[in-house]
């Protein structure tokens, strides 16, 4: 039936599936999607929203990259706010609310209009291997379809295993079946594998509910969106709301403790840390009275809402008779019951920095069979994966983001190297080059290596070079051009900042922190150079940025640039750690396992010390 | 956790289901819709269109009636098509294609905006039963929910077994899960139970087919629509296609009939008899060459296609091979094989001409359950088992439909006399009274009793009175006002009907079969009388229907008369047939089974001859 092999098979069509599937074919890559079910591709499973904290990053690094998730959030948006707007550039973080049907229907459209891209609908039973490489899939029905790399992106759907309350039962996804055979498989491949946990919360009736006794949460006045493309800009937004729980809500939840599958040991596996159900965070602050409660509507014209805040896997009428006792939920009505669900991952150390497994060639993970949680994460992986079977197949070197140029490249370098046992989310914190890594310059620094692969577009790349033309000249405009210390001396007034006694160059007093461009643009001089050079507002922020941050961001580069060198010493594949026997144990078993690619990579490793760096230091000559 | 009883539980959210908890709904009742996934509320499991001969009647009566099914379908049309539009207007039959997506989106939407209707996703595994009556149902947490009524619209998800060559899995649907315990429940109650079988065939990938070997199937020029009201008009359409198997195709399809669950004994129960599989009419029509194939696009913008007239269940390969020999599809990609499925119904003797069990009071059946076919079948019947379970629970009058007053009431009448062992779909053959059963007319045979029983809205009531008003005053305009001969006769004329000599009434020439009423409108005092009174197309339709074919009307109208007189002689409840020897042993047996309401109702029964008819209204004092 399939006669001809495929390049990459994609198996699920989530939100690691979707950007794998787009990225491979848009490469050129004869590819195929195949999912349990066509009419379930791009589902949000949880929350309608993308993006947030660290999280709003890498949705718009996937876009600079030329990857799907920022244009189909921008065209299902219902609401946009820029977090942490107060902070320091490296902590702006775009979000988005989504119209939960519109958002899956926008992916189904932009996937069946990506030449190269099939489709079939059947699960996937089992892999075809050959001589250590992989070589096409088995599905259900017996049918071999061949392709040159296949990606594995099975979400929560491999032994899927939904807990509520004291009941269990087998399902992907509520309302959905597990699927099953895979895990087996590679696990006789000779795979380790874990279980791990994640929860949702209930769905309920908008119409039950009484917003007056909640606290309205508007998007942004101007808002902006994720893709560096020509997507429209919302007009109108939805609003979500704000409440909390008490601690007449705490009690009521506690009484369903004793069977809640979260403490009665029915559930082993470790769900996301960052991500608590309901339960979990009163068992783990036990102090706290209040936790909040967003209210966020599942579409534009839905009466559907998700509580987030409330993910639970209590008894059902537990989740339902705590709820009701929630300021403005008096009345609700459940659509269904919040869940957890078990499902099988693989520890990440079993893969390299392409997301190739290192046991079957041609074989990529991503998503949450690699322990990560969250649509954002799942999204970046399908699209180096993606990008990386092609390459592999095609013959071409790997494409890997390193930490100090993308949080994509943080995530993945620390799945490989540290590998996880609880869902791995993104976080700022992660990454020790976040003044780096914005949201603003995610296309600076990353359309021109997706471009130069073939993947990002010429008009992306336009565009960058043009914004970093014009931030560039604007910049220099503040460098070579002397204000007149009585243009700008009643602005300092103002602002409450020392005055000038003569002039000197703009770039000076505009490093002031109260000097921000709105006042600069004050000076007659700079409103003209911005309206001759027709300069948006991308370029004024991309300037401000450059000009008000330059320290930190020249010390991070001068720190990165030192690492580097360290990530230069590459170790040969075959290295012998067990003849080290300088080294520590744990450093030798773990540097085994792991095999680092270079030195850095090595240092990264958790039981690794500096000391054994040193050693390897010595050793390899350095 | 549901605290407050319901009025009405609807189990399935499938066009039977979805029109159920609208009616009951929007009569009064509080209603609550359970479903395995509240996402796939309107699917549309088989083919992407409503409507066609005696089905798009139906449509249009359960719009007439106030259900939702027309609304929806205009809604979500992409294509529009009065069949058999030269034959008379009793097989005049209106067809949609329809946008998948947009057509079950529009049916959730629509409900969401039902006051009266909750929604809750979980799995019905059983139903709350206490002497003989329906309380409630459990669900497959165990969750009771209580309600004075229940209606089963479970369509092919009870213990569904899905068939593709020889492999056969549990399934409701593709990629769906079945549903099981309600059946084993229902056996206990004393109902019996059968096994159907159904079948669809594969989806294909539009950008794969060669249209340009295939024949353009547009749709009407000037489109009408199903609803009364005001829904939209289509004013762009997509083109269906068509093409036809060949000797080839079917000796490669036969090719796989020993590996065939249809021909091996794997699928014991009956397929709907005039929606055969491929490989069934190969097999049955064996002198036959080719076979017609509608290629149907699943929505406006998708590349998904529906390939309508090859439902198979032969081996996903074989089905491949076959359809990779049909004239356009030599490059066709699969989204999915065909398949059939079987799962179980309940003869529908069982039921009420309410719907409603005899076995267990409030406890009704709609759609598949009761061993139909067809979206329209099942709208229909859920609509009247909703506004039955109302009405039964508000200790009012049921709602019965005659077999002169409705396709409806043909259908159910037809259930629960005769029975069905085998997918029960409606024709106009089935009705003997199809000239009063119009598409045209379903308004003003059934909105004025759906007004009354408060379902059908004052607009609707308005519209009909309006339309009814200026038709009579139309026909009667005919014939009350005279023709001029020297206006008539250039007419005529041109029509090759012979001229007249003198005036006379409109109405005669008008009944005439070559002048129709595009011809009258060619008169001054007609087109006048037509722009006075602002009549517009639909009342113009009528009033010709009427003229010219008073005579077939009267004369139905009269045989239901006298029919009528034998539905009015009612049989009680507790009759005891097994006292009345002088019936046939049949007769007894299934009059014993059935309990017809009427002698009318009992003359349907097959088995039941005109003697035994006789004996009945001897005895019964006629």
């Amino acid at each position: 039936m399939f006669d001809r092999e495929y390049d990459v098979i994609v198996v699920g069509g989530g939100h690691a599936g979707a950007e794998a599937a787009a990225a491979a074919a848009n490469m050129g890559s004869r590819t195929l999607l195949v999912t349990m079910n066509l009419q379930t591709i791009g589902q949000m499973s949880c929350n309608p929203a993308m993006g947030g904290i660290a999280k709003g990053q890498i949705v718009r690094e996937i876009d600079a990259l030329g990857g799907y998730s920022g244009i189909i959030t921008d065209r299902s948006a219902i609401q946009y706010k820029m977090l942490n707007k107060s902070k320091g550039p490296a902590m702006w973080s775009p979000r988005a609310q989504n119209d939960r049907m519109r958002f899956a229907e926008e992916w189904r459209m932009s996937l069946e209009q990506t030449p190269n891209v099939d489709f079939y609908q059947e699960m996937v039973k089992g892999l075809l291997e050959k001589n250590g490489k992989i070589i096409g899939v088995r599905t259900s029905l017996g049918l071999d379809i061949k392709a040159r790399a296949v990606v594995l992106t099975n979400g929560t759907f491999l032994n899927g295993l939904i807990h509520i309350g004291e009941k269990q039962f087998g399902g992907g996804r509520a309302g959905e079946k597990a699927a099953t055979g895979i895990t087996e498989q590679l696990t006789d491949f000779g795979f380790d594998s874990g279980r791990m946990k994640t929860g949702t919360p209930p769905r309920v009736d908008g119409r039950s509910l009484d917003y007056s006794r909640m606290i309205v949460q508007p998007g942004d006045k101007n808002p902006e969106k994720f893709s560096y493309l020509d997507t429209p800009i919302l007009r109108e937004q939805r609003d979500c709301y704000m409440t909390h729980t008490s601690v007449e809500v705490h009690n009521l939840l506690r009484e369903g403790f004793d069977r809640s599958p979260m403490f009665n040991g029915r559930i082993k596996s470790i769900g996301p840390r960052y991500c608590p159900s309901i339960e979990d965070k009163i068992h783990r602050f036990a102090s706290k009275d209040s936790h909040q409660i967003f209210v966020e509507p599942e579409g534009w014209h839905t009466v559907e809402v998700y509580v987030n805040g409330f993910s639970t896997s209590l008894p059902e009428d537990v989740q339902f008779k705590a709820l009701r006792s929630v300021r403005g939920f008096e009345n609700v009505k459940f659509f269904r019951p919040g869940y957890a669900i078990e499902y099988d991952y693989f520890p990440p150390t079993q893969l390299k920095h392409t997301l190739e497994t290192k046991l079957v060639e041609n074989l990529y993970f991503a998503g949450q069979i690699n322990g990560t949680t969250g649509y954002e994460e799942a999204a970046s992986q399908g699209l180096m994966a993606g990008i990386n079977a092609h390459l592999k197949i095609h013959e071409k070197d790997p494409f890997i983001l390193k930490r100090d140029e993308a949080y994509i490249g943080v995530l993945i370098d620390d799945l490989i190297t540290k590998g996880t046992e609880e869902p791995y989310r993104m976080f700022t914190s992660r990454a020790e080059y976040r003044t780096l890594l914005r949201q603003d310059n995610a296309d600076l620094r990353l359309t021109p290596r997706s471009f130069k692969l073939g993947l990002a577009s010429e008009e992306r790349m336009r565009r960058v070079m043009e914004k970093e033309e014009k931030s560039e000249k604007f910049i220099s405009f503040f460098r070579k051009t002397s204000y007149r210390p009585e243009a700008i001396n009643p602005i300092l007034e103002r602002l409450d900042s020392a005055s000038v006694k003569q002039a000197d160059k703009m770039y000076k007093v505009f490093s002031r922190p109260k000097v921000r461009m709105e006042h600069m643009l004050e000076m007659e001089e700079v409103a003209k150079f911005v309206s001759d050079n027709q300069l948006n507002h991308e370029v004024l922020e991309q300037a401000e940025i450059q000009v008000k941050y330059a320290g930190y961001i020249e010390k991070e580069k001068s720190n990165a640039d030192k690492l580097q060198r360290l990530e230069n010493i590459r170790i040969p594949d075959d290295f012998d750690y067990s003849a080290l026997k300088s080294l520590s144990f744990e450093a030798r078993e773990k540097l085994q396992a792991i095999r680092p690619v270079t030195i850095s990579q090595a240092s990264r490793i958790s039981g690794v010390s500096p000391s054994d760096i040193s050693v390897l230091l010595v050793y390899m000559g350095r």
